[in-house]
Formats: structure tokens, C-alpha cells, sequence
């Protein structure tokens, strides 16, 4: 199990505009990305091999190797662009109601066998990789960092205390969906939902989550 | 990798009264959950084999077939085992003070890689084996059980709602800093335990735990 840490030379072109956005290196990583997530969706980290990726994505191991440097490198890559999608958070006008489409978003999610799949994956992976727990870190720190809206939102309607921290109330509301789903492997419907959204909104309220406390 | 997700036979006296409690079949399984404990750990599940446990149990291969049948099945036991411990929850004579103890622990088990590399191959495991994962489902539904007198008390106390639901307390409170260690793979602090627990204790106040909800 390669265990080293540190990051492979960041894929993409060398200089910038050498190649331009979307153009054949922007097709060739997402096709590699696409054969990293079915990798793993199909055999687990454990079993995914570069031989594997370049089979399904067409590109040469020795492009893959001199790119990405390692399966570690593939899996970082392919986490990282899974974060460059356009997601933002749920604006239904009360902070109750973006909370409860937030957590419903997470039950939606893993409740799906196709979208589900590649984020547990991911999950999984970061058990036996640092280079991908790394990249995970990176992936919800900025995933929940653009909770901050959602935030401003409610502090201007006065439905919370100012100094609340969005990246807190954010993990709040998904922490027991994962714990149910990755940890105590419990069923995840509606109504733990619910009970998530709720824990979440009342701590938010009695401050927990902002600076002073 | 095994993916039959029924149980072994078992482990233990076939009749009871053959082998008394704490006698060589208790050794014995002591010495297998420890030999599972060290593979685990040492290799992680993908690596984890029959010879392994074996060689580190000086119990022999044949047996160990027979017994638990499979990886799977010793695992699962080992996990059984584990929830065979006298745990009880933390009692300091307020809800806040055994939340925030309860939080503590699981920082102090995941801080000492001792007491922490064990639980956290469990959840690993869980990621490839089926049968892991209930043995995992199995083990925090009685863990989580054990909460119920820190509730009654503080119903008694008059500090919580009666029909306050231990379980969805317990979990509650643990829930934020598995996320942290095993989703987002953020370091876990006092601060992180501090704040799961205020964050449990003021959803459990609002009744966000209570049955009537």
C-alpha cells in the first residue's frame, strides 16, 4: 500500500494556455477521472490498479504514471475535480428549510446506487491512503466553506446569532447522516433526516456554533 | 473478497454447560480476537487472512474454518466480542458533564493509537465485508443502549424532556467527531468535543430527541 503523502505534480498543463479550458487535456482528465470512479465503484481501492485506468479511459499507464505519478495521485485528482462542480446550498427562504434540503440532499445522494457509489468509494479509499484522506479534507473543507451564503442569509433574517460559523452548522446537519451510513451502518430515510436538521438548527440557535462560544 | 453476509456458526460450546465460562473454548476466542485485532490492524481487512490469525493464535487453521467459517465470520466475532466489555456511560451528576465525558472519550480512545487502531479497522472493514458491517450495526445498537440511565437521570434531574430517546442522544453526541476522523479527516480536539456535546445537549433540551417530535 503506497503510503506517501505528499501530492503528484498537479495534472493539467504545464504552462498556463498552452492548452485551452475544455480543450483535450481537460477531456483526458475527466475521462481518466471516469475510469478512476468506476475503478473504484467496481473493485475498491484495494483493487484498483493503473493498468485498470488506463484500460477503461484510453490513455496510456505511461501518460498516467508520468501525470498522476501513482493510483494514490489518481484517486487525489479525481476528488479534486469532483470539487470543481457548480454546487450551492439550498435558499427556500427560512433557515429551517435549507437545513432540511441540505440533509435531504445527503439522504437523496447515498440513496441513489449511481451517485452514492463514488463518494463512498472515496470514503473508503481514504482508509488506506493519506493522499486521499488529503484530498477528502480538502474536498468537504471547501465544499462546506461555500455554506456561508446560507449563513449570511439567516443571520440577516435574524434567525441566527452573528459569528455562527457555516462550516460548523454545515457538518452539523451531515455528521449523523454519515455516521448512520459509514460508521454504525444504519438505514438513512427521511425522518433521520429530519432529526438532523432539527439537532442542527436548535444548536445553531443557542449559539453553539458561533465565534463567542 | 467475501460477500455472504450470513453469520457463521456460533463460536463457542455448542452445548451449554460443555465448556465452562471463561474456560480453554474463552481463551481460545480471546486469543483468535486478538490475532483478528493485530491483523487488522497490521494488514487492514484487504489483508487480512485465515493463516494469519493462525499463526498469531497458535489456533489452527482447520479450527478456525470450522468455527467461524471465514475473514468474515472472525471478524464479526471479534466484534461480538468487543461488545461483551462492562462500558458503562459517564455519570457526573449533570447532563452537560456526562455529555461532554461521553465526547471525551471518544477523543481519548482515536488519540491513543492503541485504543484507537482497533475501532477504526472495524469501521474499515466494514467498507468490504457485509458481514462486518452488521457486526458493526449490532455493536453500537448496544453500545448506544447502555445511554439509557444518563437519560433517566437527567428526566429525573428535570434537565430533559421525558421520552427523550438515549439512543438518538448517544449517537448525537458521537456522530461529529466520527465525521471528522473518518469522513472529512479533520484532526479531533478538545474544542471538537466540547462543541458536539454542547451542540447534542441543546438539541436534547428542544426536545429534538423526544419521541413526541
Amino acid at each position: 500500500m503506497p503510503s506517501n503523502p505528499s501530492r503528484p505534480p498537479s495534472p493539467g498543463p504545464s504552462a498556463p494556455g498552452t492548452v485551452r479550458p475544455g480543450g483535450r487535456t481537460a477531456r483526458t482528465r475527466a475521462a481518466v477521472r471516469d475510469a478512476v470512479l468506476s475503478g473504484l465503484v467496481e473493485h475498491g481501492y484495494p483493487g484498483l490498479t493503473v493498468e485498470y485506468v488506463a484500460d477503461h479511459s484510453g490513455v496510456h499507464k505511461t501518460t498516467l504514471y508520468r501525470r498522476w505519478g501513482s493510483v494514490e495521485g489518481l484517486v487525489a485528482d479525481a476528488l479534486d475535480l469532483a470539487g470543481e462542480d457548480s454546487w450551492t446550498p439550498p435558499d427556500t427562504g427560512t433557515l429551517g428549510g435549507d437545513l432540511h434540503a441540505l440533509a435531504q440532499e445527503v439522504v437523496d445522494t447515498f440513496g441513489d446506487p449511481a451517485a452514492g457509489a463514488a463518494p463512498a468509494a472515496f470514503i473508503a479509499a481514504a482508509f488506506q491512503s493519506e493522499q486521499a484522506a488529503d484530498a477528502l479534507r480538502g474536498f468537504y473543507a471547501e465544499r462546506f466553506g461555500r455554506c456561508a451564503p446560507l449563513v449570511e442569509r439567516a443571520v440577516t433574517r435574524g434567525e441566527l446569532p452573528a459569528g455562527t460559523d457555516p462550516g460548523a452548522l454545515a457538518r452539523a446537519v451531515s455528521a449523523p447522516l454519515f455516521f448512520r451510513l459509514f460508521i454504525t451502518r444504519e438505514p438513512l430515510d427521511g425522518a433521520a433526516a429530519g432529526q438532523a436538521a432539527d439537532a442542527a438548527l436548535a444548536a445553531a440557535r443557542a449559539g453553539v456554533f458561533a465565534s463567542a462560544t
